[in-house]
């Protein structure tokens, strides 16, 4: 499989060993050092399985959400969530809003689903009309928000505008947040404050926490019919011991979350700027930790192998539906290496 | 859910905080000291998304069975292998043979498999013939190698006749050898040894380790076509980073198994002829890491609720198909432990 970004091992089994890697979008920091002292204070407890319930971990989810921990569904990632997701929702047909992940057409396909795809409007925004037009043939629509990969973010009103209509025509909205916690004030503009039963929202925890080696995401929900269904299918003890742990601490480390939106807050803009300067390219303006880039002169199969030759792994954006062959993304990290990263691409593209 | 040993956490909740987990077989030396450093020393790996094709993983697990990393499947844990196994396999009905573990079942099911039991025979040992005329019926056939929760290993000669018959008739066989390694010289009993497309062989990585938490499982096959079907069906980056490393540093960890070798060897023995000695209960005669109890004048859930007084978590194993309500398993462990449930199973079946 080579559809997604931070598949930096390719490289390395090529021998490049020492490659940068701006093809995922993770939280620079790593992991908290807190959330590590508590991890390796409880290691042992990885001799033992996890809680086949995993009742404290959904309540610390709960508690983070302002929900109950009966409307939080946990997985192995929000891979999981999602897969399972698609298996136990109702309905045969899925309407996508792309470019975006690739994995929604994929677990909807090996749910037996059928998929159908439009396309984002001008400048990547959602296109209301063109969404609610094609919803008419459609059971559940995904939108991704903020979306990867154009690192736009759909209003809260504007998602409760879409979310009213799907709903009288007895339809469901599934709302991937993965990446929700890079939004400035993102508590207020969540889909789960509309606490409705067509919606599911799904969220990661270890990209904004820095740790996308250990897998845990979750879903939230206020259908219990399809909770259960969830519940009914999922595969036991499926989130380990570390995530299980990890879960509990990172969401309420106050210090890591701040550090993070300052940061955020003020390298994006920064980082956009910037890359304005560079000429014969196209940055596409960013809510989030990552950024689209179009190349109105290069093909991107090309600038991603040449900047490899400075040591520095982009992603080449091509695949996603709807993009044409000269779009790259970029992660957005610390100054010093977003300097490296600005400098290798302006030499690359001139 | 609570159809599984291990569910201390239940237990927890109730507050019955301190419980001796005789309910779960893990291997009662946790985790390798040398993998544990190893996992230290490598911990900033959670920090980026595994490798998303394990081939490292799958070269290390190769390399420990004597096969190529192509005819490796890596999952989050055993479940995950099955489930995948039961979603790619072609046919429609399973046959298994009880009692034993209940995931073949409702992995079936969920795949949309019809599900048939045959029983075990006398004394839980296999028989052949009601075998063999029952799978006429049948697409696929189960049978966990050392069995689960009985303990009894079906020797490799008579796993080959099976198979042979079955290939004859074009039917598969799913061996679950989660438990092998306990087995004196597994290498020599594996029916992996086999090599034939008609077999696929599951194992755990974790139960034998000492590290269930951690979630790592894989299965063996030689059937190309399964092999791709289970790959594209499968969830990306399901198996965490440390799961990763701990999967290529402990089955290389020679003083570790073989000091687990001798521990299961002189205790298994040592703890049956035990369990011998107490009467109104009849222990059925193990190949490995736990024991299935007969009681001859109680019941298992009474018995379990009486072990617990003791501060002793123990499995009752009448929700196991065709066991009766007067079935206990316990797990086997260190002398000192062994020695204390002992005593306190000899009183309360006084």
């Amino acid at each position: 499989m080579d559809l997604h970004g931070g598949n930096i091992y390719r490289f390395k089994r090529e021998g490049k060993e020492k490659l940068l890697d701006y093809s995922s979008n993770i939280n620079p920091f790593g992991i908290s050092e807190r959330v590590k002292e508590i991890i390796l204070r409880n290691f042992e407890e990885i001799e033992r399985y996890p809680d086949i319930d995993y009742v404290e971990l959904r309540e610390a989810i709960a508690q983070y959400n302002d929900c109950d921990k009966d409307n939080v569904v946990v997985g192995n990632g929000a891979t999981e969530v999602l897969f399972l997701y698609m298996k136990s929702i109702e309905g045969k047909k899925v309407l996508i809003i792309a470019p975006t992940f690739s994995e929604y057409e994929r677990a909807a396909e090996i749910a037996g689903k059928e998929v159908v795809f439009i396309e984002y409007g001008r400048g990547f925004e959602l296109d209301e009309e063109r969404l609610l037009e094609k919803s008419v043939e459609c059971d559940i629509v995904v939108i991704c928000n903020p979306n990867n990969p154009t690192g736009k973010f759909h209003d809260l009103e504007k998602i409760e505008r879409v979310a009213n209509y799907l709903e009288k025509k007895d339809k469901k909205l599934f709302i991937d947040e993965a990446f929700i916690e890079f939004i400035t004030d993102w508590k207020k503009k969540t889909a789960s404050n509309l606490r409705r039963k067509n919606i599911f929202v799904l969220r990661a925890l270890t990209k904004f926490f820095g740790m996308p080696g250990v897998r845990l995401g979750y879903g939230l929900s206020y259908d219990d019919k399809l909770l259960e269904k969830m519940h009914s299918i999922r595969e036991p003890w499926s989130i380990n011991a570390i995530a299980e742990i990890a879960g509990k601490t990172i969401i309420f480390d106050k210090s890591y979350i701040n550090k993070t939106k300052e940061w955020i807050e003020s390298e994006r803009e920064w980082f956009y700027r910037e890359l304005l300067k560079i000429e014969k390219i196209t940055p596409i303006e960013t809510k989030i930790n990552f950024i689209l880039i179009e190349l109105r002169k290069h093909n991107a199969k090309e600038i991603q192998e040449r900047m490899i030759e400075k040591g520095i792994l982009i992603r080449d954006a091509s695949n996603f539906k709807f993009l044409t062959d000269n779009y790259i993304r970029l992660a957005i990290k610390d100054r010093e290496n977003n300097i490296k990263v600005l400098k290798s691409l302006a030499e690359v593209v001139k």
